[in-house]
């Protein structure tokens, strides 16, 4: 009842199709996170400059140029990518296809982290926001975050399509409100209304300025495009034709935030903003452009929202990843099943722990996760843009043109890699300890499922065997109607029924009045008294059991365990049953050769 | 192995008298609720007359009288319980026995509760000491709380005696340190290196001080009697001869808290202390008499342990509370069960879960925790008491003589009873609500017990049924190794045999080729295919299966579905299977006719 009131009714696989995304609502649920980065990505930008001299800000804006070229060679490639893998998988697809396994799982684990850590940067990053609009729940930052991260997986529990279009709303304001900061923005500075303050012109020589400086900036700035390889993950979720709908929402989306980029990063210059301890650098951008009235709260309150909802991204790409992983035997087969809402449930819930457990580890700060965040992200990048250079050779035919976007965001992944690696292993450490260890669990995994299908394969010839008989073993405890269903099948089943009684009194007295009201009713079967030195009756009763088991396959009969199980009529009532039947099928269920079997007996009132 | 690292080895019933308590142990593990609540009972009288005025201080000293005529006459009284009822159960047993099952449920009912409120009230009291000494943990007063109840929590699945020893280093350095405390402070005080420095001398007449508030402090002082019926309810953990061990050690216990109690309140009189904010009023007094030197630290110190040690004896009394509740079935049967150490596990986890969500509920405020507390504890002294007289008049014979101790006993139990109502309803309404729920809850449990024992009684001739022949369903997934023992065995029980396989797919091919090659290597075996048009596979096997069962019971078969499941055998891998065949399981468990029968497929790599 709770389930279907928080999860929905459940969907028939035939209105699958129905669930499936237009491309309005596909930026709305995609694009979240790679918009949402617009909130920090020109300030990590200045705040490497800034350490040198506040004069340096206009180096802002050749590496904006910089990104931007990434952007449109990261774009460009996902389009290639996104038409020739029209199944979905990204970079992990990619990079097993044609890099191989090794390559493919570094990308693939390195994603599952990073969406855990897209979740947990951007909910912490929103909760931060409603903290600064209500003061009072300052001491509760955490709690807020994994509320915010249960509400998320709850929605996405309920089915893709109503997540989509609830999340439109806070988007396409979002959208909307940074437009028109822009264009308001650039119009006021056209007419001039805003004076010119830059900390310096474009073109100042700054002393001090080394490549190093420059290369950090623009390592710490590409951290804006995170987010952009959602789409080419999610394909299968768009409306037919779902390349060419995925490829347009993704061109799409690479404008917007290639727009976003420049223009805050150009007002940000013009008005030789100085990023603050407690301020952003977008909020201080909008009270130079709005003033303080209600666009600016609009804007704060968007800005809040759309980063709360950027932890979406990762739960529509997180199980996707998952599945495929799962279907290569490198995750558990559970990632395959689907919930009763077509949702990939266990991936959704796995993702949201994960965050959960990040969001307890870093207690919410987002500063410490970014770096981190971007390495997670370059390394998938780099190779699926490698992968999709060997794919354009290997195919051959005019390999050069179709690989020069991949040629060049490959290129510039490495890069930023390199200089993440130089000059921000003190954040990016973990990376290196998480990933092995990751790539050794799919590889257990891997092992353990491809030795399970060595041993189950079925040789040539099959011979069935034939039993001489079975032997049942009736589990009963007092005297009652109970007895009589179980041993009625017992006998139905079973050459030979033993009823066993286990004693855990130390006075004979009850045992022997058991016996002989047993004998009474059921004069012609076997009674037998397992004693219980122990309290805990579980251990006689296997040991007997496979005492039991021994004979009866010397003798090539089968051995039964039945073992009665009281269903009440109301579902709180189970709590008084069957306590201790529950841990005996749990020890019973292991054992080789003992078929355990599950009489119910319905209670009626 | 975790589990037999944190509980110990399992213990032979044997051994069960190898555990008893000696009375020096028993005084350590059962007499520290008692004994620590002196850090508060003296303050409690002294906060309500401060509140006139300082000078009413003195009055603290009658009421100490009081108390102690109290305790005396609680001593006796439970001395005669302990006697009368050997196999322990205190408060419950007797006024069931004496005053009807409901008396007992109440009594009962609020011991339940109470000792829930014992572990919340005594370890958080544990933890705020433990910051006071270290400041910077101040934040976590709740967290650190838990951890104490959780520790507590593994002493006592670890079993009786190593708790006692365990904990008898902290009492007896309680009992030692607040000895010497007296001894240290009357031997000032007599040879006049204590000057007097009372607020007013006794006898000074207080303008202001009515009956009213005079009952209002004895009220508050009586809170230092809590935890003296513990003895009476643990009689059975005693060595023989159980009866005098228990009532000795009840007779000790009331020797040193009386003592504690006059001694305190008198030295606190002499020194006219008054309760400050901040400081408690033993550890004024600590002060005054040690000076601030190394035995104030170790008073301060050995407070603090005694308070986390008195949430011990909610460990020892609740599990044996339960167990009589559940045996006389007003509470689920698993509080009769043994853990492997012969500790009531299940009373022991439940009361550890109780006393962390009081703890989270009041934030770990002792304050106002201590009135719910009383009224919770003198119910049941009272219904005791009353019990016991009605006990004496049934059985006739000198029943005044026998009875003196139990009447006053219950009067002023009663007495107390009725001045919280008066003076502290706004402390103690929720007792008002819980006990009703309580009542409310103990006659649905038992109710259904009473159901279901009507409804399996044997009717006095027994028949027997003969099944004509037995059809039994195999849960196939891809035709492997598993198949083969499966079919063995279903061919072995049953007289007709069909292989379900439930397909997913949309397309056909592959379900169509299962089919081929199932029927390549199975022959006779019909291969039946259930469609899934959900994604969750669980509905349509039920359906399929309730279909068959229908026809089978109509020929008088029986129905088995046999399921087969992995048994890795590393215990992680269990991950890696049987997640849907476990879904499955507990759908098709509580069907009526139809059996559930698990085939264990051993993976040996």
């Amino acid at each position: 009842m709770l389930k279907r009131l928080l999860v929905g009714k459940p969907l028939k696989s035939a209105e699958n199709d129905g669930q499936k995304l237009n491309r309005f609502a596909a930026l709305a649920l995609l694009s979240s996170d790679a918009l949402s980065s617009i909130a920090y990505g020109t300030e990590q930008i200045v705040v490497v400059l800034v350490a040198l001299s506040s004069a340096a800000i206009w180096y802002s804006l050749p590496i904006a140029a910089f990104v931007i070229i990434l952007l449109v060679s990261l774009t460009l490639s996902y389009r290639q990518i996104i038409h020739a893998y029209p199944h979905g998988g990204g970079a992990y697809v990619v990079s097993s296809e044609n890099l191989g396994k090794n390559a493919g799982l570094i990308a693939g684990g390195s994603l599952l982290v990073d969406y855990m850590l897209t979740v947990a940067v951007s909910v912490s990053a929103g909760a931060e926001a409603i903290i600064s609009a209500i003061p009072a729940l300052s001491a509760h930052q955490v709690a807020i975050s994994v509320f915010i991260v249960l509400l998320i997986m709850m929605m996405n529990l309920r089915g893709l399509r109503e997540s989509a279009s609830f999340l439109m709303v806070p988007v396409y304001t979002f959208i909307s409100v940074i437009t028109l900061l822009i264009i308001y923005g650039l119009f006021q500075i056209l007419t001039g209304h805003a004076p010119f303050h830059a900390t310096a012109a474009i073109g100042t020589a700054v002393p001090g300025v080394t490549v190093a400086l420059i290369l950090r900036a623009f390592s710490s700035g590409s951290s804006s495009l995170t987010g952009v390889e959602a789409i080419s993950n999610a394909v299968p979720f768009f409306k037919r034709p779902r390349a060419k709908n995925a490829s347009s929402t993704l061109a799409m989306m690479a404008t917007i935030l290639g727009f976003f980029f420049v223009g805050i990063t150009f007002i940000n210059y013009w008005y030789g903003i100085v990023p603050e301890a407690e301020v952003t650098v977008l909020s201080q951008i909008g009270k130079a452009v709005f003033g303080s009235g209600f666009m600016f709260y609009l804007l704060q309150f968007s800005t809040a929202l759309i980063l709360a909802v950027a932890a979406n991204t990762g739960f529509s790409a997180f199980p996707v990843l998952a599945y495929n992983l799962s279907k290569d035997k490198f995750m558990p087969h559970m990632y395959q099943d689907r919930g009763d809402r077509l949702g990939y449930s266990n991936g959704i819930i796995t993702l949201a722990l994960g965050s959960i457990v990040l969001l307890f580890i870093f207690q919410g700060s987002t500063e410490r996760l970014i770096p981190l965040y971007s390495i997670g992200v370059f390394t998938p990048f780099a190779l699926s843009q490698t992968g999709m250079v060997i794919k354009w050779k290997r195919e051959g035919e005019k390999w050069f043109r179709k690989s020069i976007a991949n040629i060049s965001g490959a290129f510039i992944s490495y890069a930023i890699i390199a200089i993440l690696f130089v000059y921000r292993l003190a954040d990016i450490w973990p990376y290196f300890i998480i990933m092995p260890i990751l790539l050794f669990i799919f590889y257990k995994i891997n092992d353990h499922y491809k030795n399970v299908a060595e041993q189950l394969r079925l040789a040539p010839e099959v011979e069935l065997h034939d039993y001489a008989g079975n032997t049942v073993i009736v589990l009963v405890g007092n005297v009652t109607q109970v007895n009589i269903g179980a041993l009625n099948y017992a006998r139905s089943i079973g050459d030979y029924v033993v009823a066993m009684h286990v004693s855990l009194d130390e006075d004979l007295k009850k045992e022997q009045e058991i016996e002989r009201e047993f004998k009474q009713h059921f004069p012609d079967v076997r009674f037998s008294v397992v004693h219980s030195s122990y309290r805990s009756i579980e251990t006689p009763i296997v040991r007997y059991v496979e005492r039991v088991s021994n004979r009866a396959s010397q003798q090539n009969y089968t051995t039964t365990v039945l073992i009665p199980q009281f269903v009440p009529n109301k579902r709180w009532q189970n709590i008084l049953h069957n306590q201790t039947s529950l841990r005996l099928r749990l020890r019973l269920a292991t054992r080789k050769n003992i078929i355990l079997a599950i009489y119910s007996y319905n209670l009626e009132k």
